[in-house]
């Protein structure tokens, strides 16, 4: 797999043809990760912008991750929780100092198995996320993604902590939730968060995902899904269900693995019973 | 498939061994059926009972299918809703007059794609599914369920949809749901169902199940996710879900597909991976 760097240097040499605007996340684990960031930037000026992204320009974000708990801290970053925050505070601050651009660059702080470890299990302390995310935020991050890594959320504990958060005083303009759907509940989670008042949540088209660190996760939420389940609300996700069910289709057959969007497989069935029967009638 | 009558004739004869009491549902589309039925029924008294099943004594209860579109009906049925309705009034009253046990014979009526239909769309009219449901109950059926047959339905519209059984004066204990999970919507249609007052689900273990008369149904929602998902809010099932999990597996084994139990996938995973983590240590 490509790391970071690669990525977006493609992303600004060759940009994707996109009517919808686009922003990479650039993981930076570290300082050394954050140099290489920017100076990628610096050696790339006019080609992306900090802020809200356009059609012809992609945004760029740095992506910090935290985690929730001690074990899983140890084994995804090698360094207790207090350390990892340590480090992030100084990548924040440099970042948001040195941001090549005029205006500072976007900091988005992950915090990994908000509701359950795969070494610690589902008691997963929603005070302890609190603390973590509201430290984040002090130092800078512009916005927190709850991530449900191992799927173990349920509905009533993604309530207990997204009521923590509230308390603690954390913005929900400044969350988003960050849903696996291992244990299939990944729709009845965001639609807790929903009317927690939550707005942002990330998907990945054809259920795309995992995490090396947590064995059996499945990928995260598929987008198909949440765009079906959002519209069935009545809300506009301005995404093409369609369209996606396609992309879906198509990089899961790139990767050799099964489309994990029930949506997907839904929509596109569906479609070529359609072609069947249109075709029977010509 | 062996039909209703040699299941039946099984069940009588050889009853499984099971803790918890189980209830067989006779399939009666006519009064030829419930004739065979009761012909049955007759032959094996003391065997069976028609009221509240026990660990030794099977419960047996007769289920007739109604539709909520007219194009439903006719494909799967061969008649119209009206025609139908007439059919199952003697077949009810019929059930109800000859029932060859001392309380009689409990009558399960299900309404079929009342939540959108492979032939007319979403566009099922709540209003007509309450009529039906009305008439059938008034014709002495004891439960009505509700078939979500191809999975279209959505939390607004199965709101909607009990809200119209509600004004047209059906009780909720009266009422039983019966989702697919085709587009991944049953657990969050379910959720609605609960915070509505209904407590009758109806599963299936590795969701297993579809329809023939709507192509590209899946199954009905499996067992393994309904079980972790109440449990999730705290409700006791009194279902073993690591039980649960393996029937699911070996009933998929069995048939040749792949186990369509999100819950059930990941119960098996984390087993596995403990038990390889055990052995290691050992």
């Amino acid at each position: 797999m490509d790391n970071s760097s690669q990525i977006l240097t493609h992303l600004l040499t060759s940009p994707p043809k996109s009517s919808s605007p686009l922003t990479f996340s650039f993981l930076t684990p570290n300082q050394r990760g954050l140099t290489n960031a920017l100076d990628l930037l610096s050696a790339n000026s006019g080609k992306y912008t900090t802020s809200s992204p356009t059609p012809s320009t992609p945004a760029v974000e740095i992506a910090i991750f935290a985690a929730a708990t001690e074990s899983f801290s140890k084994k995804n970053l090698n360094s207790s929780v207090a350390q990892s925050l340590e480090t992030y505070k100084h990548v924040i601050q440099s970042a948001k100092e040195h941001s090549p651009s005029s205006s500072p660059l976007r900091v988005r702080a992950y915090i990994s198995v908000v509701l359950g470890c795969p070494f610690e299990g589902y008691d997963v302390s929603p005070h302890r996320v609190a603390e973590i995310a509201t430290e984040l935020l002090e130092m800078g991050a512009d916005e927190i993604a709850l991530g449900d890594t191992t799927g173990m959320g349920t509905a009533p504990r993604t309530k207990e902590l997204l009521t923590c958060l509230r308390a603690a005083g954390v913005r929900n303009e400044d969350v988003a939730m960050h849903f696996h759907d291992t244990y299939g509940q990944a729709l009845v989670n965001i639609a807790v968060a929903l009317e927690h008042g939550i707005r942002v949540f990330d998907v990945s088209v054809g259920g795309l995902g995992g995490c090396p660190y947590s064995p059996g996760a499945t990928g995260n939420v598929a987008t198909e899904d949440v765009v079906y389940f959002l519209e069935s609300l009545g809300m506009d996700t301005g995404v093409d269900l369609d369209a996606v069910a396609d992309c879906g289709e198509w990089i899961s057959k790139e990767l050799g693995r099964a489309n994990a969007s029930t949506v997907g497989r839904a929509v596109l069935g569906a479609r070529r019973r359609k072609q069947a029967e249109m075709s029977k009638k010509v």
